[in-house]
């Protein structure tokens, strides 16, 4: 397509390039090359990067490129391309460069954390351009990019026939039946989008299990190192995760300067970078109630506004005592979490699948839960049983409604329940618990407190309501005279509403770390 | 500056116009005719409505348009006209077709539900042409826009020279001091970004209602004719709000058609028209926590999606039984309703505040609060008590931290606590209730679970956290030599990400309803 391309002395050896060098595109680089059949060419816009990764990794055998003409050069036909560069413009200004030197049919992968709609615009852009464009999700961190992350492609069908293989070798293998933990998630932003909703699940996860935390420590009295016993041994259950094994090491961590716990020394502000707020804001979007992932996202925010939380502290009078608890207080505990963890994961699905009918992927929830059985930081066992969940019946309208996790949560409720309870009765918050437990309530309910509403928007806005005994739309003259009256038709009403432009998407370098 | 102008014979004669003749802006234009000084001109696309409108109400003494050119040829210098159609295009048209007969200096005020993003593009583009443009909230329904909405102008400081006192001419009244309500809420999308959070906190408080119901029913056991004497009673108190009043009509009636309760026969699905969505979208976007409001969106969702009741429902096997409760039970639910709401306020304000800080505009809480006393639905005695907290203290940090509600909350948290416990082991669902008691605990917590959170997210993405004991930036080596280093600098974590553009605004006549 250019003069360079064809200038090229060399044949072409690479079979997999990689643009853009920092931690997160090294990493993934040398497992490439670590991978038998790949050859990778290599290139970032500092040549000193490319260099020193060569140079440190000469057992990868690199082809290093001091331009994308060169780089280009040295890939094989469809030439196929990972872009690991920070989101935003950096991902745009190389995406254009390579369609510069690229060919029609080359595969331009974004393996950074895309917001989806940006690759959806991406991946009409590009196609328009001759080429195919794939958003990858990657999850797992430096490490799993180096060892095996969980990856999450979208992009269309074709693209995924070349680069479905150069990813399974590099991918995180499930340890029930070693698959690779790669699939072809759908077409232009597919990947991204689930890549969100991991992220927002991650967010559920670790605020779980930080309330679980809280209440063993305050309310049952244990100690961090206690705690981190408890969570090693819920590791050996059907909570086992990654989430649950780093947590016992991180309670039992000792700090070296102190001699105290390492959690008592960390300033209790939890950052974040966006994607658990997107997660939360798509849902919305697509009706669907993601209310763990959102209140995960909210004690973040509260935990952040540190001078509303010193002016808040002293004006409260009343703090209660902790509850009284007996000896099945940690089981308990236990139980809440993972009922809470199962419905955190049913909102999650859903607005999974809400998105997929929005956007017309055809997702299948079973094999993206497969893909996070290894490889990304909320790897567990439990995604195992979800995939069982999703293989017993395709059609599943809520995890809750499988067999399996409905006995679960049923056999935990009664514990959930008494959990709860406690925390609210020794003012330790409890939200994402909480939440869960009014949700699984609320699907539970014969009856929802929606009537009401309806009654009071029809009183005050004329919004109409249905009735549970025939067809029809109505509103009553509250105004006047009472009567009930059929109306022609309901007045239109979007489920979801447009979002709000705000600020940019994360433009930080360690934005490609994958949280 | 044309033609049509120049030709028009008579002398301008009106002070104001409203262009768009559905029953908001209908209502509205009659409103304005019939207070002193004012002169209204209207205008509507199909002339029919022109028509009706001042036939019906030839005491208005409205001067008919049938045509733009015409309309503002009828309008005194510097003309006014507010416009009342649908939300998005309808809108813009209406705007570009002012901006053809209008001349500099002119005020066109879009009185529809917009989205503040909208508006702020907007106000930019109609500035550029000379013309201000105010995006003003008005809220009430068709009753509030005939008798006296509450109103939330924004646009230029000049603009409300000429628009305020129009404005106070049609607001609805404070009981307490007669004042209107309407103020001068902020430039550009101000005014529309301020109604939006209004119709938040209306769906937390609509939720609130719905809990306290649905707990005096499945816990107390009380019918619904004996709840509406509850509420009627509540209504006396500082619970004393047009939603309360309207809720103890709604469950007093009787369905005339089965004789049973009238909340019974409705179904149990709650409608929702989108800014509830938008608000929760921004304050995620703003960093603001506003929990409440987002179970109280979350809940119409869940209502809303009957098939996943419908399957769920079966499978939950141990319901619970209701917990037995005293005849404290009634007005623990009070308190507990009362403490959430001042929660639910005191989220909103936080985001009303965020925003304002975040858009440049120089938000006034307690004018803000003000406005709300009458007009709007969720006009209470209560927005009297929030406007003297913030003039107690106009750099207030959460309302929770004035004293007066400070007091309020302590006083019934005990109830609050044994209300949100009774819930949870009852298994009614009481989202909002929890989900604001957990907030409460969480800003009065000495130490939050956000620590062993920074905890993780250093452990598996290196994300690095702070010490509680001194500055400084630190990552523990969690896969190698576990030390902890200081590092040079924290990774910029942008607090809000760019939400996704989803469907678009609400398109309904019925938007211009103001809910």
């Amino acid at each position: 397509m250019t003069d360079s391309v064809q200038a090229s002395s060399s044949e072409p050896r690479a079979n997999i390039g990689v643009v853009g060098l920092a931690v997160m595109g090294s990493n993934l680089a040398r497992n490439l090359a670590s991978r038998e059949g790949n050859t990778v060419a290599v290139y970032n816009r500092s040549p000193e990067r490319t260099e020193a990764l060569v140079n440190e990794h000469s057992e990868a055998g690199f082809i290093p490129a001091t331009s994308l003409q060169e780089f280009a050069a040295s890939l094989q036909r469809p030439r196929t391309a990972i872009i690991m560069v920070q989101a935003g413009k950096a991902t745009d200004a190389v995406i254009d460069g390579l369609c510069e030197v690229f060919e029609p049919g080359d595969i331009i992968v974004d393996g950074g954390n895309a917001l989806f709609t940006d690759t959806i615009r991406r991946e009409a852009t590009v196609r328009e351009r001759g080429f195919h464009f794939v958003g990858a999700g990657i999850s797992g961190g430096e490490e799993g990019a180096l060892k095996g992350p969980s990856i999450m492609p979208g992009g269309s069908a074709e693209s995924y026939e070349t680069l479905g293989p150069i990813l399974k070798t590099i991918a995180a293998r499930a340890p029930e039946d070693g698959e690779p933990c790669v699939t072809h998630v759908g077409t232009d932003g597919a990947g991204h989008f689930v890549k969100m909703i991991h992220n927002g699940i991650e967010y559920a996860d670790m605020q779980l299990i930080g309330e679980a935390y809280d209440l063993l420590r305050r309310v049952g009295g244990l100690e961090p190192a206690q705690i981190a016993e408890v969570f090693s041994e819920w590791n050996q259950g059907p909570l086992s995760s990654y989430l649950i094994e780093i947590t016992a090491e991180v309670l039992r961590q000792v700090d070296a300067e102190t001699g105290k716990p390492f959690v008592d020394v960390v300033l209790d502000q939890a950052g974040q970078k966006g994607t658990g707020t997107w997660t939360v804001q798509s849902a919305l979007s697509l009706g669907a109630p993601v209310s763990g992932i959102a209140e995960a996202v909210f004690a973040r925010g509260v935990s952040s506004h540190p001078e509303q939380r010193e002016t808040v502290r002293p004006t409260v009078a009343s703090r209660p005592e902790p509850q009284q608890v007996d000896e099945r207080f940690v089981e308990d505990v236990r139980k809440a979490l993972y009922a809470s963890k199962v419905v955190a994961y049913a909102q999650g699905f859903d607005a999974i699948l809400a998105g997929g009918r929005e956007h017309g992927w055809e997702l299948n929830p079973g094999e993206i839960a497969k893909i996070w059985r290894a490889g990304c930081i909320i790897r567990a066992v439990f995604l195992g049983r979800i995939a069982e969940a999703y293989g017993r019946n395709p059609e599943l309208k809520s995890l809750l409604a499988d067999p399996f996790f409905a006995g679960e949560v049923a056999e935990g409720a009664d514990a959930w329940r008494r959990v709860v309870a406690t925390a609210a009765l020794s003012g330790v918050p409890a939200p994402a618990f909480s939440a869960s437990l009014s949700y699984y309530d609320s699907l539970a309910a014969d009856r929802l407190p929606a009537a009401l509403i309806q009654g009071q928007r029809d009183f005050f806005g004329a919004h109409t309501y249905r009735r549970i005994d025939r067809e029809g739309v109505f509103h009553t003259d509250w105004s006047g005279d009472r009567v009930e009256r059929r109306v022609d038709v309901a007045p239109k009403e979007p489920q979801v509403a447009a979002p709000v432009p705000a600020t940019p998407a994360p433009q930080t370098d360690r934005d490609t770390a994958h949280a």
